[in-house]
């Protein structure tokens, strides 16, 4: 199997949003992980109920309410400040450790990479810069562009479309195991980072590969 | 606003899916609830991927699927007689204490119902049977008929199409919030019984009414 090009997930896989837990635990001491846990499952459930009634609102906007309703259901109340803060850590999120080295090396070999994200064009875009990474990816894909979240094939079909080459040919990367799934499907060559070692989703569709950080990555395509 | 028809969700509308925690809890003592809701949780994440992807399974598996996540999820093994009488809850659900009372005075106004369900043909018409609901409703209708799950318009689409009137003049009732913002993007005029006191979902949509119990449907529909 010869990989083409890489397509790289952002959040969770690229961008490490654990931060915005402990920022929301010193807000609200002994809900923060409980917040930051309903706010990342909104987030998600946000974007699907949103796809499949055709409804498309940017992520910013699928974060915040997704935010608003986590402080309601646990029971905080969210001041503008607080707000504004919380939201403005998903722009300055730091990449996970490894990722330097590991792009590096896959860039030092010539293979095309491109984000491929749920994210709105002006977050990734912020994300990128603030940790450093935006040097290394040849496109910056965004649902923006089609008006639907992932898993929706019209997000997925944006990678071929920008290489210009088969899906199969493109190794698609994310720690998101739903994510992973629905590229499987589409037809993506796929290598899931089960950086949190969570289980497989049974959905009837395996990864490629599986892997623990950006390092397995460089050394699967690499050899 | 005449309401010609009234659809009704089945799972935590109709039917109280509580008692399946709790032979969770017996199974698994101190890790029941915790299973029950990843797997309540899993179940829906399958429904909307299956349903993004095209990649319709029957309700029965998606239980099923979400069901060994869970398990795996929280540490047990899940042996092949355990399995089974979970699942098998799934066909003998009781129906909330107030449901007979209210659905009566409703069928005796002369209004017709339906059961509108992600819920596969088999499940549902033996939960309906078990509970003794099944003689209230004119129509019990399945996402299986469109292969796709709500909040999927396919299967919103369903009522109209039973009743043969306006999508408008048909009252939708559900405890799911996302079910209810799914079918008031629809067009349905909606209520959502809020049994257990939970935030609006942030979506920029709202039902046309609220209530907690079926009582609150048959009181808003006869006045």
């Amino acid at each position: 199997m010869k990989i083409k090009a890489i397509a790289f997930d952002a959040y969770g896989t690229l961008l490490d949003v654990f931060s915005v837990g402990t920022l929301a635990e010193t807000m609200f001491p002994g809900k923060g992980a409980a917040i930051a846990t309903t706010w990342r499952d909104k987030q998600i459930d946000y974007t699907r109920l949103r796809s499949m009634s055709d409804k498309f609102a940017d992520f910013w906007q699928v974060t915040g309410d997704a935010l608003d309703y986590a402080c309601e259901a646990h029971g905080v109340v969210l001041s503008e400040g607080a707000r504004r803060a919380l939201m403005d850590a998903y722009e300055v999120l730091t990449a996970f450790p490894e990722n330097r080295v590991a792009l590096s090396r896959l860039q030092e070999s010539g293979i095309p990479m491109a984000v491929l994200t749920n994210g709105s064009t002006g977050m990734i875009g912020a994300a990128l810069r603030a940790s450093g990474l935006d040097g290394f990816f040849d496109h910056v894909l965004s649902a923006d562009s089609v008006q639907v979240f992932k898993t929706a094939p019209e997000v997925y079909q944006l990678g071929p479309e920008a290489f210009g080459c088969a899906v199969s040919e493109i190794l698609f990367v994310s720690s998101n195991c739903w994510d992973i799934c629905g590229a499987t499907w589409f037809g993506y060559h796929t290598i899931w980072l089960n950086r949190y070692v969570q289980p497989m989703e049974r959905l009837g569709v395996e990864p490629n590969a599986r892997g623990r950080s950006l390092t397995d990555v460089a050394d699967y395509v690499l050899g």
